[in-house]
């Protein structure tokens, strides 16, 4: 049984250096996006020594109350001086307009009275003021967003700023998904005697698509090993294979059988996670490149996890993001811890935070496994470690991992 | 001079009771949408009495080590019992295959031997075990997704658990976005002296997608009457317009003349937050409904902050989410504090967790309002009070708003 960290390893090890392929998309399609290079500057930011007020640029700063000056030029934002200003030279700006040459401080209008040609300051300002100097954020050159960043609202403003109007990407990676097992049918239909609907396949959607892949969903197989296999061939066409159900040992479980028939090399076919032990993990070379091949469980909650805790940092990496464990948190558990073992737990919480700063995890309603709506009650996943002793008063810490970014940010419970 | 609070009041009152309007989409384009109305399950989950382990249903858990059954039926996941269970029958059951009536525990495969005919027990069940009940995760009529709630990857296959293929969901409002000043030029020209990149229209578009709202980008009005009203005629046709430049008290601020000349009334002209004192919100009346208008200020860091804090509330209540100021978190703040003032301040930070569990958010760097790329460098926005003291030490605590998901769930910084 390899633990989560084998599980990884064997991952990083199969898919070798990883080579990210990219393309070019509009700015208005790039949120959520994977830079594929860094983005450097291509001009100083301010690109000129600019006004940060609405006032007067003076020649000099030593002024006292009462001084006049003459109003000699106005500058407005988008247009460039007229000249440079010296001695009693006044010139009227905008806030992000270019200052003259020669102005070291703008008075803001606040602090003045003026008709028209002459300027009276009635306050005296600290020097340098108000003016920002070239190149004061950033340098041409820079990088201001790196290789293997997200693409997030404030990197859209960043990449227009830079002049990027169609950032290289990385590719989306393909991902088939195919749930199996005699007893599903279509989300559409009304489930007969001893059958359900397929809910697998949508959550996996999902997750996909929240990890920055295309979801490609090929639909349910059944138990039958020819309709497997060429489910299995269609699913290979593409850059990872999704299943779910059919990897126990039970008498129809298909899956590790007709995937080795299709020459995919079995890496492992359990880990120590609960919930969801059975889980087989498989690579296949082909022309086009490594595909991955995840047997993830049948049942919701192991789905999910699996998802989540192995597939996802599967994907960053062929996103250009390094292989990595998920990102975790800190925190402290509110909720039952149930019995220790040789598993690894993983449980669906709520996080918030109390009024010390303290994040706190609260546990989410679980009914175990099979439940398909235990994990869309939590945000993140507890991690309870394997054959740790339990944990016990107001101070039981626990490792999180985010999952519903919605909730935490919108904080819909 | 608006605080938050009332900002948000203003909102609340010109929206009045929204009406949200919906529309039906395929479940694989229901992620991040938010769910029109309460989701119910049209049948009891799981649907049958069901084996949660591959082994023999019994029709007694009284059984001693070495007790033996006749094997009468196997039951495969999809298929329904030849008939009920008595007695020393037995029935070989799959993990998800109903049990026969008259089961009261399914041993596992592991703790059996058995000749095909005949199955011996060689180690006892505890009662009762390995069968879930009808319904024991939701009875058929319960609420499991609740109107309102954003479609999480988790929630899509609760969806397809309950049949619902086409949910029914909120029409995302549509956002007109409008840049203003005549020292902006699209994205992938060169800034000329005096000119630079028009950036705020894509981070503006890309805040309204990550808030679940389509933006429609009308590029750049420059500051000439006749241009800047034809911008916003046609900016009034959407759900709400959102401009950026043109509100403080410059020679060329033309913007708020310009909203009132069409009709459009103002709610407030200034807020007491920093980054970005001018703000100008407005709501005009007109037979598609009510109009909300905010004109944000000119420099990235107040259109960023305005948006996030002021507009993506807007946009969650006219998706039916209520409206509610952001959710904000608690956390321990590391960086400088900078001067207290009459205003509410909002500084990028990075959000982690110490080993103790507590939240801790270090300030990003931070150039001040004009710097393009300050708030790129956080996933939150700390939240500094107005007029408060200086906290110290060690445990200065600030509400902080989670704001790029995407850093927090992938731990990129």
């Amino acid at each position: 049984m390899h633990t989560v960290e084998e599980a990884l390893a064997q991952i990083a090890e199969a898919l070798g250096a990883v080579r990210v392929r990219g393309e070019s998309v509009p700015l208005a399609e790039a949120l959520g996006r994977v830079l594929l290079a860094d983005v450097r500057m291509d001009h100083d930011v301010p690109p000129f020594r600019r006004a940060a007020m609405d006032g007067f640029a003076l020649a000099t700063a030593e002024v006292e109350p009462g001084a006049t000056f003459r109003i000699e030029q106005a500058v407005m934002a988008g247009e460039v001086p007229s000249g440079p200003i010296a001695g009693d030279a006044a010139a009227r700006v905008m806030t992000g307009a270019p200052v003259p040459d020669g102005a070291v401080c703008v008075v803001p209008f606040e602090w003045t009275h003026d008709d028209g040609q002459t300027v009276t300051i009635d306050r005296v300002p600290r020097r340098p003021v108000h003016i920002v100097e070239r190149g004061d954020h950033v340098a041409a050159g820079d990088v201001v967003l790196a290789a293997g960043a997200p693409v997030t609202p404030a990197a859209l403003g960043a990449l227009a700023s830079a002049g990027v109007a169609a950032p290289e990407v990385a590719l989306r990676p393909r991902v088939a998904i195919v749930g199996t097992g005699s007893e599903l049918v279509p989300v559409d239909h009304t489930p007969g005697p001893g059958a359900i609907r397929n809910s697998n396949n949508a959550t996996i959607a999902g997750q996909c698509r929240r990890a920055g892949a295309d979801a490609v969903d090929l639909g349910i197989a059944p138990d039958d090993e020819d309709a497997l296999r060429a489910a299995i061939r269609a699913g290979l066409e593409h850059d990872v294979l999704v299943l779910s159900g059919g990897v126990s040992r039970g008498d129809l479980d298909l899956v590790p059988g007709c995937l080795e028939a299709e020459g995919v090399r079995c890496l492992f076919h359990r880990w120590s996670v609960q919930p969801g032990g059975p889980l087989w993990l498989g690579a296949k070379q082909t022309p086009g490149g490594v595909r991955l091949v995840f047997g993830l469980p049948g049942n919701p909650a192991g789905v999910f996890v699996g998802f989540e805790v192995l597939v996802v940092p599967a994907l960053r990496a062929l996103l250009g993001m390094g292989l990595a464990p998920r990102r975790t948190l800190r925190a402290r558990y509110q909720g039952p811890w149930g019995k220790p073992g040789p598993r690894r737990r993983f449980r669906p919480v709520i996080l918030a935070t109390d009024d010390r700063g303290m994040l706190v995890a609260r546990a989410a309603p679980w009914r175990g496994s099979g439940d398909p709506f235990g994990l869309a009650g939590g945000d993140a996943l507890a991690v309870f470690p394997e054959s740790a002793p339990l944990p016990s008063g107001d101070h039981a810490l626990v490792d999180v991992i985010p999952v519903h970014e919605a909730d935490l940010l919108w904080g819909t419970r």
